[in-house]
């Protein structure tokens, strides 16, 4: 099949946008397209100019045998101004405060594009070069951390909280919860984990930190390391919280009747990743 | 700012691709490429014949005053057979069997690309033109709920297993697994669905349909109708399952070290799905 120039970069765009993070060589879309390397190189100087213009990420070139070009996702600062304060005027709302000074959050952190978009921020915000998984704990940030791993383009481990759960020989650990003080216990099948990996937490509320500071605990036991965390939402107190080297998106604070909710102003300056590769045109 | 006919054309197809089923207008391409109307129709021409050839969905226009065009993700009957067939055989890998027969599956069903792909796939097979949610019960169904609710552009509805979770007021109900016979709990807060919803379920796994019926007595309670049953594998034994009218995308027996693992022919077949608006050019 042959395809037009138009037809080629929007289809590039397509596998490109859809394969966040994922090398394609030249060959695969001089193969798919039939067209001449020539050809697609001109072609990806316009597809790199689509997502920077859009500011929705960057292509990239990777030189070398393993190489290609791939699509990092990149939010950019305005975008998550606009969408954070969004956010935090739709959780404002008194309805949602619940007894014993919880919100109702699941229509927001359950909601397909509200969680694409948390994930994207969360990957153009946490250094994942070298991670090999990102690591949530049931249930609630698991939609948002399946997300962050698909725009990281990392699998995604889930811990549990059932000590019962029959996936093999499991690895099972109890730790304080930072917020009632009380005793709560996690769980992990011992071939979630390749030894001596690295891993990105994803976890969508942190009070006193006692859930995620279990977690870097229980990466302890599977020799993991722990590269990033990155919270949805984090409450403004206890101001000391267990664990340190955390990015929270929104910062929050219940006080009766009142909802104080405030996106982090860190997320919103336009810092740019570190790069592992040149950016550089094929 | 100014954008060449080629970049216009790559900025449409990654905003469709990301937002699918969501109606955009033509004045928000012309506002956003600031373009005359003829020229963004010219354009959709285009990008509507790349998703055509790439078999990648379909994006169409919808009349009238709240009109506009959308894309249709739909995998297509090869994409369907390549991809159910390279999982099946990596689900066959005998390492997998775990003791009671289960198999250790979460390095697939928590992998973003493959999730990605199985929500796509059932929203090429199940008609959710009417509905208003993706349901699933936690933990592991959670990944391909999420994709299938993206890929329809529906909120996503979780049910608990755990009743004591503080959402405000909740309804708990028990019910027999059908694999273990055991009496189980579910639970979701009565703010998770409007009345009157017509939902569609997806879950990971299938042996008796046990949870399946539950989930869809559940539903009964909040005057919610279950309008569309996904599960990606179900088991060849029991033949007769507690629910009718789903389709499952694997069907597996396990007997002793063998693992008897096929795609369901039915999601092979190339089906056009009913479609609510005319299919036409702008």
């Amino acid at each position: 099949m042959k395809f037009k120039r138009t037809e080629r970069i929007g289809a590039i765009v397509k596998i490109l946008s859809d394969n966040p993070n994922k090398i394609y060589t030249l060959s695969y879309f001089t193969n798919r397209f039939n067209a001449a390397k020539s050809t697609i190189s001109e072609d990806l100087l316009v597809v790199k100019s689509v997502f920077e213009k859009l500011h929705l990420g960057k292509v990239i070139t990777i030189s070398g045998a393993a190489g290609g070009v791939k699509y990092i996702p990149k939010t950019s600062k305005q975008e998550n101004a606009e969408f954070l304060m969004e956010l935090c005027n739709r959780i404002k709302d008194e309805g949602r405060i619940l007894s014993g000074g919880f919100l109702y959050l699941i229509d927001l952190i359950y909601d397909p594009g509200t969680v694409s978009k948390i994930g994207k921020i969360f990957a153009s915000n946490i250094d994942y070069t070298d991670a090999d998984y990102v690591v949530t704990m049931e249930t609630k940030g698991i939609p948002m951390a399946l997300m962050t791993a698909n725009a990281m383009n990392l699998p995604l481990v889930i811990i549990r909280k059932d000590i019962k759960v029959s996936e093999g020989p499991t690895l099972s650990m109890t730790y304080v919860s930072g917020n009632s003080g009380k005793l709560e216990s996690m769980s992990l099948p011992r071939k979630a984990l390749k030894p001596d990996s690295k891993v990105i937490i994803i976890d969508d509320f942190m009070r006193g930190g006692g859930t995620i500071k279990g977690m870097i605990d229980l990466m302890k036991e599977f020799s993991a390391e722990v590269i990033g965390i990155g919270v949805f939402i984090s409450t403004m107190k206890p101001e000391e919280k267990m664990v340190e080297d955390y990015i929270s998106l929104i910062q929050l604070d219940v006080q009766g009747n009142e909802i104080i909710v405030e996106p982090n102003r860190d997320i919103l300056a336009d810092t740019e990743p570190e790069e592992d590769t040149e950016d550089m045109y094929i």
